[in-house]
């Protein structure tokens, strides 16, 4: 091990933790240190640079946590070797020393980075607990019923519990209804919505908004309606002006919306938070027209920049907003579990109650027991804030690789919360050639294209262009990697595209005050 | 304990064990022995009645697992204090000696029999196996993604296995698609035929038939066209002859069917299996007419008299059939798991396939592992052959007890397999009395009512009238103890109804060959 990676410097005025960790992890991407190489046991280098061991013990775990290390029980602590590595290999120019340093010999399959939006972390996870939750599931011999159509009270009084605590949503388990994620509490509310409008509803979507989502309303028999965005979400002042929605085809002579999908916390996928002005405006609109709100709060757990807003169901005391959620960000998708938190509306209760009941829960007696004991023993709340800290870390990995783009014409988006982040590029031209290329070196992101509801409309002139980068649910190696890649590639599609001057329009501006330390 | 109850005559021709358990079960039924007394040690009791020890452990363990004994290791055996015994209560008559006998004194609760039909028992379920299944589930953490859309591929592998074993059908793991029970996969089949008619589908259903599964397909777009029965299920002839149909209202000028469900395995709830004559009809009419048959196989692992029929999907070769299972009835609705195999229909296949991937698969990655555990470990294969001993016994309870009401004209249906029984009475009026009496005394059954089309055909002439009572979920004890009630409450509405005499039309034969020998 070189002694210029190591050396801790007290006068920096940051943490020996933080200096061991930096000069680790240069070292590993820098290819200093290489995959399967050991490192040195804690005590011998905390006795060579001259530090507390528990300083050494932090730095590996931290960087174990981040995967770039290996550590187990009893063996040589190893620099991890990373599949995620293999991408590199793709960079011609870097190909034979990157071999050299990830210890592949020879031919290397494609090895891809999966950079979709809505993976979670899940490294972290208190793999007791999560054992624990389960095998308490097979203690005893299952009942030979259904669970309740509504889901099992002790699931439903920990998700109210949840809410209020998390989302400042003062809601009663009665309120609850377990769901198989958020396309079935979606699928559900379209259900409930068909009864309520005696036919097809019409319900409003932002454009561009969550894909899922809306397929999920519209094979429930839901007619949509794109709705233009502000800057913090939705346009409300467009919604509630019929002259500005008549001007669109879809409303060409046609009457109200049953409903609108919004996502006031987190616009999904642009980022913005919609203002409490708007939201109170929304609500007012909402009660004069008689449209039910359906919140979409996907991933208002993470929030890196600023104070929360509590969900707009809280605004509304029950009257008319339907807040849809689901453990898929805060946990993994592999649950399939969400819920629906439903207002008073006798209407649309009584049309998803009978909904429900005719075609019983879908969600297994065993996964509702397992997440009730995850939520109530407090793990899922420990690692929500465990996986915060994570992404706010990631977050500033991809701030550090991304920002400077803003001078070749690219924009940082969405990174006030959540698991992702949006690159704005000038048109739909550099979006498709970008996509391609990352794809051919095995980085994957996604489009923009897939969130603009009318996905027919020719070249696409006039959406939003880019490319939507999930940066949680890899470890950081793969992601430093991938971004550096997609800044390079960036930069290349800009200056084939343009000439290679900057863009004249000013970039938005991107906070980092939630930048992690490390 | 009394002499009379434990004589043994080897004269009998019946074994030493079945004639204790008769013995033993006679003394807990009349009230001979009362909940909480304690039974001899199996050594004393041998040594008394002059047998081997281990007929009496045998006995004990038999009349344990039918709910009348409670066997714990290292304590005393005792009669089981059930819960069920309490409706013996509201019988005013038996009101005070009931009490006595079972231990329990003051103001007693009511207490249900539920003998609603679709519940199995898990008493015998191997807890060991179902324990390891879920313990396998926790051991390590989570993917950070939803399972695939038609379901984790060890999980598909093992239900084609079982298919193949269980009810000839030799299909593909690409064929499988795993379901959040049987509501989920009729929704996706009613959401893939919607596309295939391009609109809301006419899919024929029995009448009467599974209500849920009707109700699935019409929340997802479907239209119904009720079709009448014959002696084995669907009446083939009355769907292949378009006149007949052209009668009813629903199809009063209109075209053909898009698809129809059936359950030619044990038509639900009436009983019958559609022969093999009618199946190869069915299928011809659905070549000639381009529908599609879905079929809904919700029992067919419990056949008690005569072989069994492979599946109409197996006649089929892959072409137009959908088969619908379930692991509700041979395991518990507890998991809300099930599943579709898909035919080659490239249309419908195409759409069921978009359909899922726009939603998401419902079923929890958990629930898939622990599933594919409990099959490929050869547990579901050892539980279905343990309950289907029990479900026979069970059936000869209720054969003992409801054959002789033919003689007051109230008839046994639908006994040849599964978990449940039809007393079909002369008139809805007969059937609207006896549930309402069954229920003020605590005894729940299903009315035949709640399984015709048309509910709202007035007084329901004309429709088949009686109850449904599924026997499998509830022990021994109390399923004597409702039967009792039934057949008495059954003879004292018809006494009222037709002033004492028999019917004279001749009774359904059912067949006994499937006794069980306890």
């Amino acid at each position: 091990m070189d002694g210029p990676l190591l050396l801790i410097d007290r006068s920096l005025g940051r943490g020996v933790v933080a200096q061991l960790i930096d000069g680790l992890r240069r070292g590993i991407l820098d290819g200093a240190l290489r995959a399967g190489d050991p490192v040195p046991s804690t005590r011998a280098l905390a006795g060579e640079l001259g530090i507390a061991r528990s300083s050494v013990v932090a730095a590996y775990e931290q960087l174990a946590g981040e995967g770039y290390l290996e550590l187990r029980q009893g063996a040589t602590t190893r620099v991890a070797a990373l599949d995620a590595l293999g991408a590199l290999t793709r960079d011609p120019a870097n190909d034979a020393a990157r071999r050299g340093a990830t210890g592949v010999t020879g031919e290397v399959p494609l090895a891809a980075i999966d950079l979709s939006p809505g993976v979670p972390s899940t490294a972290r996870l208190d793999e007791r607990a999560w054992r624990a939750a389960w095998r308490s599931v097979g203690t005893s011999p299952p009942p030979s019923t259904s669970p309740p159509p509504f889901g099992l009270p002790e699931l439903r009084v920990a998700i109210a519990q949840h809410l209020r605590h998390a989302r400042g949503v003062a809601c009663s388990p009665d309120d609850v209804v377990v769901t198989a994620g958020t396309s079935e509490a979606l699928a559900l509310t379209g259900l409930g919505l068909r009864t309520v409008a005696g036919g097809s509803p019409r319900i409003g979507v932002e454009d561009p908004g969550y894909p899922g989502g809306r397929r999920a309303l519209q094979l429930h028999g839901a007619e949509l309606v794109p709705l233009p965005l502000a800057a913090g979400g939705l346009d409300v002042a467009a919604l509630a002006d019929t002259d500005a929605l008549a001007g669109t085809d879809a409303l060409a002579g046609t009457g109200g919306l049953d409903a609108v999908m919004v996502t006031p916390s987190h616009q999904y996928p642009l980022g913005g938070r919609l203002p409490v002005a708007e939201r109170l405006a929304l609500l007012e609109w909402a009660r004069a027209s008689g449209a039910i709100v359906v919140e979409d709060d996907y991933d208002s757990e993470f929030r890196h920049t600023g104070a929360p807003l509590p969900a707009l169901a809280s605004l509304d005391a029950g009257e008319r907003v339907v807040l849809v959620g689901s453990f898929s960000k805060v946990l993994t998708p592999w649950l399939r579990l969400g819920y629906l938190v439903l207002p008073r509306h006798p209407g649309l209760r009584d049309a998803v109650t009978a909904a429900r009941t005719d075609l019983d829960s879908p969600v297994a007696g065993p996964v509702q027991l397992a997440m009730a004991r995850l939520l109530t023993s407090g793990t899922l709340r420990r690692h929500i804030a465990a996986t915060r800290r994570e992404y706010r870390h990631r977050r500033g990995l991809v701030l550090d690789a991304l920002a400077p783009l803003q001078h070749v014409g690219a924009r940082l988006r969405a990174l006030e919360g959540g698991l992702h982040a949006v690159l704005e590029l000038p048109d739909a031209d550099a979006e498709a050639r970008l996509v391609a290329r990352l794809e051919a070196e095995g980085i994957v992101v996604a489009p923009l294209a897939l969130y603009a509801v009318a996905s027919g409309s020719g070249s696409g002139a006039g959406r939003p262009a880019g490319i939507v980068i999930g940066y949680a649910g890899v470890g950081d190696l793969a992601l430093s990697t991938a971004l550096d890649r997609i800044a390079t590639l960036t930069r290349a599609v800009l200056a084939a595209a343009t000439g290679g001057p900057e863009f004249s329009t000013p970039a938005i501006a991107v906070g980092t005050e939630g930048r992690s330390p490390g």
